[in-house]
């Protein structure tokens, strides 16, 4: 016999964890839609050319790659944007720009599994290509908006800055050729602290007065006109700088005309997304009651998607909800439905030679529009009620002899244990109206 | 510069393709809940020795298999049932029987990618476990046919048989133990003239009265009642053929209590589902319009799922939907809508000023639940209408500086170039209701 085991670093969904990933996936592709974007999709596995070096050494490390049955190198893809670079210059001619796009997929890096990571994730990207209108940035923002809202997270705060304000205080400080190594330590603020940052940054040579400076960013905060002022400041003379401030105070104002409720959008300069390709709109959020679980989503603004692939020049802005980080982060909040059934209705079979009414109320249910499961054997009405209730669905429906000779029927609201019964007369539509109406009740919380 | 291609055997899925199997995949998700049957996943890798022996020679050698960072020897999923049996054993205990699950997920086979076969596929299975109730095999049928309904496919046929039947036949005939060369040569039946099947027959030594009767099977036709005494004819005094029989009877009149139209579900003696592990119920089911194309949708009832993992015995019965293969055939067909985009309205951005007012309005058709692309740049109308129009967006709005100063809007059709003039007086709402209603008009065909 063999060992039935998942291979270490994977594992398998069950029906709660399916479900409530199922769910958010759901709310992410109607948002995505409802602002125009288009699902693709692209192979899991690509010609390894493809895939390496595009990432960091550490991806390239963690590749899966293999010959495959013609002795092509090939290597399964480790995250969404490098097949869609590449996705881009093949089709783009044929699409045109500019192109909205959302890709929902499975990626694998074999990566150190501490601290719950996986092999194997999901990620949900979202990005437009082929235009640098500051509304595609702030459609950008309130897709991400929409999206954790629609979730139905309470709280939430989605952090921005923009690439061209860190350049432009570094210009500023005559620092431009060091950029790579104050991002990396900048982009430890809020993770570490402001003094151990600093030390970083004095050890690579930068000056106590610019190391100040850029330390200041993560102090500043208040009321945004104060906070644009500063940065204002901060930037002094320079152009990309300025341009920079000036996108940061059009996308607030415009996240107001969209409706946006002031607070959730908030400017914070000291987020630099490491040595990442942005270079002008970043962004970060953050579930309020677990700051400490890192951002859930995060993208922003980059020059040219498909360089190594096209001589098209791609601009280009986007982000990506990590479906398993919000998961976890829900879950350990308590936030998660853990109901194991999608059904609305449970019916219960417990009386052999009713077998072809149930068949017949199942299917009156679900031309109603309810999701019914009828139990497969006929069992103990306790036995099944029991099952029903630990699975979560919302109401269970007992009819025997009785009720049938009657022309009743048991509601039982599995939470509150209530008990309703409906008269229905042998009239099915009655039993439909009166079964969703129960429905419509628990939703509505009475 | 590095070529971007896609390995052979592999595509992309560009936007009407994604939305089309979208739009399958959210039926299927809807109705396999309908049922109560929830969703699991499974790791894409597997420890090799979970995948290999499972399907047949042919599948061991289109594995995709290698070795992983730590040396193990790992392979990529070829279907979804070697992995559900492993998840079984691991996990039923937990999960209680009768258990229903859907699983909808990418599968790979290096196989021959002649006749526009892919590498790479989805598949989505639904199966109920650990139960041998008659009512599970119905449900199964009946998923299979909502299932094709609710795609809105306006004719097809659901081909079922009992493999109890034609063990009964061959038991009668004295043919048992060479029920493999029979079911080999049968399954060719409906393929292959049955002058061919009956001379393959004979060369490997069936008698030829036996062969006479086996094919007489294709031939059975007519009305149900008439087969079925012909089918109980063939079985003779074999209690397990007789059994089949009775099963395929009850079959057919539990969908008809189910409100199933007659002539949907039809009992074909000659399917046997070639080698597969079938034991019972086994079905089939085919486009009227292209028949050609083969099975859409297959299943049957199996003894044993995971026997090679845990000693637990878990009968069980489902199917797949081959959802590339009906794909293929709806877009043969032409029954395919070819849209480019899931959104309702194209809101044109022409008159920069109002970029604003632009953002009020898609903001307010969202609430509204309707899906909006506002253009990213603000562009000729007339070219922007072209995109829509292409696209296959059912209405643009065109709202310019008179439009806003007279409170009006342009609410163009665009497959019938209608154009509608709403008079909305500044008011949102009035406005979002009416697009709403000019949306209802086009989907009721106005």
């Amino acid at each position: 016999m063999i060992e039935p085991r998942t291979l270490k670093g994977f594992r398998d969904h069950l029906p709660a964890q399916a479900l409530a990933r199922e769910g958010i996936l759901d709310v992410a592709r109607r948002v995505y839609r409802s602002y125009g974007f288009v699902p693709i999709d692209t192979p899991a596995l690509e010609y390894l050319e493809i895939l390496t070096g595009k990432g960091s050494e550490e991806t390239d490390k963690q590749l899966y790659r293999f010959k495959d049955h013609g002795g092509r190198d090939v290597g399964m893809r480790f995250d969404l944007t490098v097949p869609f670079a590449r996705f881009c210059a093949q089709h783009i001619g044929q699409l045109g720009v500019p192109f909205k796009r959302y890709h929902m997929a499975t990626v694998w890096r074999g990566e150190n599994t501490q601290r719950g990571r996986y092999r194997e994730f999901m990620q949900c990207d979202f990005d437009t290509i082929g235009t640098t209108s500051a509304l595609a940035d702030l459609e950008t923002v309130l897709v991400v908006h929409d999206l954790l809202s629609q979730i139905g997270i309470k709280s939430f705060t989605i952090r921005i800055n923009d690439r061209r304000v860190l350049s432009g205080i570094l210009e500023r400080l005559g620092l431009v050729e060091r950029s790579s190594t104050v991002l990396r330590s900048l982009d430890k603020l809020g993770k570490t602290p402001p003094a151990a940052v600093a030390a970083e940054l004095e050890s690579n040579g930068i000056p106590a007065a610019a190391t100040a400076d850029l330390l200041s960013l993560a102090g500043l905060g208040g009321e945004p006109g104060g906070l644009l002022a500063a940065l204002r400041g901060l930037v002094g003379e320079s152009e990309g700088g300025r341009a920079g401030v000036a996108a940061l105070e059009g996308l607030l104002a415009g996240a107001e005309k969209a409706g946006v409720q002031a607070g959730r959008i908030v400017i914070d300069p000291s987020i630099a997304r490491g040595l990442d390709y942005y270079t002008g709109l970043v962004l970060e959020s953050f579930l309020d009651e677990l700051p400490t679980l890192g951002s859930i989503c995060s993208g922003g603004r980059y020059d040219n998607l498909a360089g190594l692939y096209t001589k098209q020049h791609l601009p280009g802005v986007g982000a990506s909800l990590g479906i398993d980080r919000l998961l976890a982060g829900l879950e350990e909040l308590g936030h998660l439905q853990s109901r194991e059934t999608a059904a609305d209705v449970f019916l219960v079979y417990f009386d052999q030679q009713h077998r072809d009414d149930y068949l017949r109320i199942a299917t009156a249910l679900r031309a109603g529009g309810m999701a019914v499961e009828l139990a497969s054997e006929p069992k103990r009405v306790g036995q099944q009620l029991k099952v029903a209730a630990k699975k979560g669905f919302p109401v269970a429906l007992v009819i025997g002899s009785d009720e049938f000779a009657a022309g009743t029927a048991q509601c039982k609201h599995m939470a509150s244990q209530q008990n309703v019964v409906i008269d229905w007369h042998g009239d099915l539509r009655v039993l439909v109206d009166a079964v969703h109406s129960q429905l419509e009740a628990i939703k509505a919380g009475h």
